[in-house]
């Protein structure tokens, strides 16, 4: 059986599934996505990632399209039908269809779509390899911090990236200070052995993989700061790592053509990934 | 008969046009549009709109969807089966379909997707009166020069300013100065009568009405300057108006609760809005 999508209110075989023209996700990037995780058939951190969906919602004035209890079961029936184990949960709401006009239409309702990818897990070799980075200035609009599909500077700057070599960019706010990647969490390890992440602010969205590593590297006792670090503190760092609900936790070992560390994932870094792993196989046994 | 869209290659009943969920315009906001008037079946500056496209597509680095004579077959095709003689035309050009990845795809063809929309051209009245703007924080990616469909900030302060009865946002950057509406150039005349609008850069979209008006400026001999202005000057301004492909030149008449100038239409705003009309009124004349 095809791939299939949700579309507001229907299966339909992927290929097949669109969305009107003068939907405003289309014509204004008025509209919010959240891309959940899925391991051997479990939704993973599926509650951070729906009450995420639904702050960066109501940040932009949009109702929920349905209730909570009503998008888990449109997951779990799409995720059914799809045969999805590995991969992930693609689900986006906009505000809906209306003649173009900038302001709020006072009749379109939310429109809800889902899709499902499947995906292998990065390799052993990959992961002991680790990635390069490359750093860009960051010309996003303000408000990162919603998850809206409002993407387009981050288009360009992973394309810059590629281009470059490098499995992703990582962005540079007006004080030289990194903000995140163009779809991941940026961190370091300090030479004394600390964890470091940008604090939550508007200036990044907040990583549900983020907010998971936070709260092992607090259960395990782990030195760690929630902080801006800028370029340069980076380039010297001990190790670096990048998160994201596609890539886990992904070693970063070159930052601008420099090797960090000994130039292969550092030893902090696999440890602070071992336990996320952990805590994902912990989540399909407790199923 | 319905009316129509066009949505690559096909004419469709506009209530059916749709495109895939995973065109990139949906999922990314990577794509551009363009708005152009339409006065008495003329299609008003169309060259110049086309050259913008060109110009944002260009430094997206994405191709033309079709020759730029097809483009204008297609619009003359859709005008005509619409029965198009006053309002406008709308174009839009994404990256084209592809699994969603933020780097571009090497396999998607960009897309073309074109509407029209009949509109009134605004009453003698409304333009004595004029419309009050309000002026808000820019919070834009730092390219609003290219016409991309990333127009999130854009709702947002557009629909703030619907909510506090004004006609428009005019946003203002860091240094207290006026960059542009949220659809529209800003303009002020000065105290010795000087027509001001802000320099084309990456700050601002280069207007086609602005750039119109600067030539009908420049041929009447008006004193005019493009410079940034400040939210003071722009209060203090013996008029003010905006000027946009679906407003023309529009009297500003209220900024931020205060009235301008007399709080009527300006004499210089409607002298320069009487000679664009002349103008539109002489490429029919022309066609």
């Amino acid at each position: 059986m095809p791939r299939q999508a949700y579309v507001n209110g229907r299966y339909l075989p992927h290929g097949a599934a669109s969305v009107h023209i003068e939907d405003r996700g289309y014509q204004f990037s008025d509209g919010v996505y959240e891309v959940v995780p899925v391991a051997a058939g479990i939704l993973v951190d599926e509650e951070p990632h729906l009450d995420r969906l639904e702050r960066s919602l109501r940040e932009l004035r949009m109702a929920m399209p349905m209730s909570r209890a009503a998008i888990k079961l449109v997951s779990r029936e799409l995720m059914r039908r799809n045969g999805l184990s590995n991969g992930f949960l693609y689900m986006q709401v906009t505000r809906g269809v209306a003649p173009r006009d900038h302001k709020f239409p006072k009749a379109a309702r939310p429109a809800l779509v889902m899709t499902t990818r499947q995906m292998r897990p990065a390799s052993a070799e990959a992961l002991n390899e680790g990635v390069a980075v490359m750093t860009v200035p960051d010309i996003r609009w303000k408000r990162p911090d919603i998850k809206s599909v409002s993407l387009l500077p981050n288009v360009l700057a992973k394309q810059e990236a590629v281009e470059a070599g490098c499995f992703e960019a990582w962005m540079v706010d007006a004080e030289g200070l990194v903000t995140e990647g163009t779809s991941t969490n940026a961190w370091i390890v300090t030479a004394d052995g600390k964890l470091v992440t940008r604090d939550a602010s508007h200036a990044i969205l907040n990583g549900i993989t983020r907010l998971a590593l936070l709260k092992l590297a607090k259960a395990e006792g782990l030195d760690f700061e929630e902080r801006a670090f800028s370029v340069d503190e980076a380039l010297s760092a001990r190790e670096a790592f990048l998160t994201s609900s596609s890539s886990f936790v992904m070693p970063v070992t070159r930052i601008d053509g420099k090797p960090i560390g000994n130039g292969h994932a550092g030893i902090l870094t696999v440890k602070i990934r071992d336990s996320y792993m952990d805590y994902i196989r912990s989540l399909e046994g407790a199923a």
